[in-house]
């Protein structure tokens, strides 16, 4: 693992991206650093403004920044005009994740009916049901739980531990981090004669191309239709997914997010981390919702969205605070006495 | 799987149900779907007003209504006085979920002195410990872990990747789906020195019967006694249960909830998503909490409760709200002041 | 398991302690109980003096106290400066946790250039990958995935089914329970031309010694730096931890709480159940968050802190109190001008 040292130049590690070299291109780098702690052997990045203090004094052997930024820099520089965009691209190079060996494993338990690309990789101790089908070069952690039915595109990633119940199909190039499961029965009741009845969740779970979902993730199979991420939805760690939720094309969602069923929402939204979507509604394209904000309502246009009281106080003030809001009805009475008393003493005269 | 066409009759799908045909009982249904989206091959079910517009124009083959509806429906219609009821019934016989085969796969680890029914299924890649019973028709999934002494009463059934921990019990006719944990140690800590020392939790996790946990639920044992999650109980995915929590009879909790330890949760609650019952305190039989409330005070009647200030706004209006909340004392203040000036002016008089 | 009975004398249980006996040393004891529902073969503890009023009716054999409570207590007590300290040290003499068999067991699939320790334990369908090393009577339980170049330390013991990712660093007495997943890839993503752009995530997990992690909790790889969980750090259940978060050493973290990348958390800090930390901020030490605070900026001085508005109300009181808060301009409004026609009012005298 950390045997291996790589290096490359700052040539190669720019080859086919759309920047240029300022400086030295035969420069050595072997390795990526933040821009406050850098070294000589390392390439770092500059975006965010507040860390433009550190350029002048850094360590780093190249930055990546902006035309604009290059003119402050002493060191090597990649010019970019998105330079977040170029440090992944050159980051990669310096990924030292393992690769699976190709093949299944021989402690893999196999179904029936099965259609295995010979490319594809299958970890020790997975199980995986009849006419299951999975595509070129689809890893498979160990430990994975694949159901019968299921269908994997090319490329798709399952880290170690992961589940997918029946009949859940996903797209090419897709990621599913460890300990995620997707498929499992919706939260289907129906009361009757005091007892829940369970309704059976006939639907499935489909992930399109590009998703990625984090780690103990759960998404549950649909009620009666499917269950849809769209193409290049980001999933952060414990998000919950209801049954007959949509989630819209590149939208991304952060850790601890729940979203109730038959939930939609739109493209290119964005939500905070432990925030809430309430059933049945909807949510524009576009959209922002900040962290820990409950959305109990649809939203309809495009924007940025909150609920609840912001700001963090001592716990003492916060108790005042609480306790003003549950006066506030007072103090509308006493401004509307203040009103009647003032006009009374105006007409008077 | 998808492979079987399903076809039954509609006397067939009725047969023992408290419902009756209105048209055709030899008409054949091959699946289930929504009332908007239907197809003469499918049987859909009307329960909420909001859908009664769809009714007219449906396509569906049947439809499962109330005596009342049914004046309106011109396809085949299946009268029940609980059609949703009605509907969890019919439903059930279109459910595809494969069967895992009966019998102790030959991968799974099995301890000494084990109790296993010779019904029960036991799937791959599975740990069983020592003096593990397990009834009737139990089926466990793959690469589930069951520590010692564990009980799992009949036709209870564990989904792929379930984790138990030594002594839980379990009951009958149990669901509990993939990724879930019962029995790990409760968060019991006693700063000793400015370290944290270790509470043994000594306590055991009991699953009453038909009791349903959703995916990546965690359910801590019990510190000294247990912790109880009674018969008919009903849990959404990554619920937490710290230790010895009970919950009660028929109580449904929904997804992301958090009850924090020795909480105590009456009969027939239904608690939102997202919300969080604080420790030590007790919630009343049929108490409904709205979804991201955060309980923090006994609750001891029945009734709907909701913590914090409801409503989505932008992000900008919030942060006015949250502004001005902070500025209440000094509208109180002013509020003081002008009833004094007033006061002096009409004494003045 | 339960088969087994547990006897020692309170002298032998009190052997090594700072705590004295008051009665009979050689009482013996089988078990431990809660104050309230105590029996004569067990021993409880008095800590909170709410419970001070079961302790003269006790039935417990023997009841842990301090010296001032010591005299009202009927029956043998143990006198403790600090009882609940005490207690824990007494109980874990009653665990009956199973201990897993030295060794590796046969199904376990084991990677190249491995150092693990002859005492380690590691349990059925395990899955190792290469350059591993685990320390003196680690114990890696049934199922889990372990990476290549994981380090764990001495003594530390991972439940079923935990996920630790490559090069993740675990010190030693670490406790890990099932489910947990450490080191899968922060939640870092790029938007270029509307697409998400997957930053690489370069950084490591590192765990110090005495931390334990509850069970299916999240702990995301750094990006380029690690993510660090300092000395004694205790994780409940279900948190998520982002990339390049902190933890201060002792700091104690309740349950479905999220911290987002790269807030750091000082030491000795209590983070209540669902609470959540932005991204980027810090948090100095000794500050307690009470449960389901949203901290949205760095808090620099130690102290209880909350957010947003307490108090639990009736769901129609809630609605009266949201819409009353988006009113409050309004109300502003008028205080402002009844103090104008005051003011005008006084003047014209």
């Amino acid at each position: 693992m950390k045997a291996e040292k790589i290096q490359y130049t700052l040539a190669e590690l720019v080859a086919g991206l759309d920047a240029t070299i300022k400086g030295d291109p035969n420069y050595i780098i072997s390795g990526v650093c933040t821009i406050q702690q850098a070294k000589p052997e390392c390439i770092t990045f500059l975006m965010n403004p507040t860390y433009k203090k550190y350029l002048e004094g850094t360590l780093a052997g190249a930055v990546i920044l902006t035309e604009s930024d290059a003119a402050d820099c002493s060191v090597n520089a990649v010019i970019s005009r998105d330079p977040y965009y170029t440090y992944a691209k050159i980051a990669a190079y310096f990924e030292q994740k393992p690769k699976q060996a190709a093949g299944i494993h021989p402690s893999v338990v196999i179904g029936e009916n099965c259609q295995i690309d010979p490319t594809a990789s299958i970890g020790p101790h997975c199980t995986i049901g009849d006419n299951v089908k999975l595509g070129a070069h689809t890893v498979i952690g160990p430990s994975c739980a694949i159901a019968s039915g299921v269908e994997i595109g090319a490329e798709t990633q399952l880290d170690a531990r992961v589940t997918l119940y029946y009949n859940v199909k996903i797209g090419k190039k897709v990621i599913i981090a460890s300990g995620a499961v997707l498929g499992s029965d919706g939260f289907g009741l129906a009361k009757h004669k005091g007892v829940w009845q369970k309704i059976p969740q006939l639907g499935r779970v489909i992930i399109e191309d590009d998703v990625e979902i984090g780690a103990n993730c759960t998404v549950d199979r649909g009620a009666i239709d499917d269950t849809i991420i769209k193409k290049g939805a980001k999933l952060d760690n414990l998000v919950q997914i209801g049954h007959n939720v949509h989630i819209g094309e590149y939208t991304a969602i952060a850790g601890c997010v729940g979203i109730a069923g038959s939930a939609v929402i739109g493209k290119n939204c964005l939500i905070g981390g432990q925030a809430g979507v309430a059933g049945h509604i909807s949510i524009a394209d576009d959209v922002m919702i900040t962290g820990a904000s409950a959305i109990t309502k649809s939203i309809r246009a495009p924007g940025i969205y909150s609920s609840g009281v912001g700001g963090v106080v001592t716990n003492q003030e916060w108790r005042k605070n609480s306790a003003r809001l549950h006066r506030l009805e007072k103090m509308a009475q006493q401004i509307k006495a203040l009103e009647a008393t003032l006009e009374e003493l105006t007409e008077r005269k």
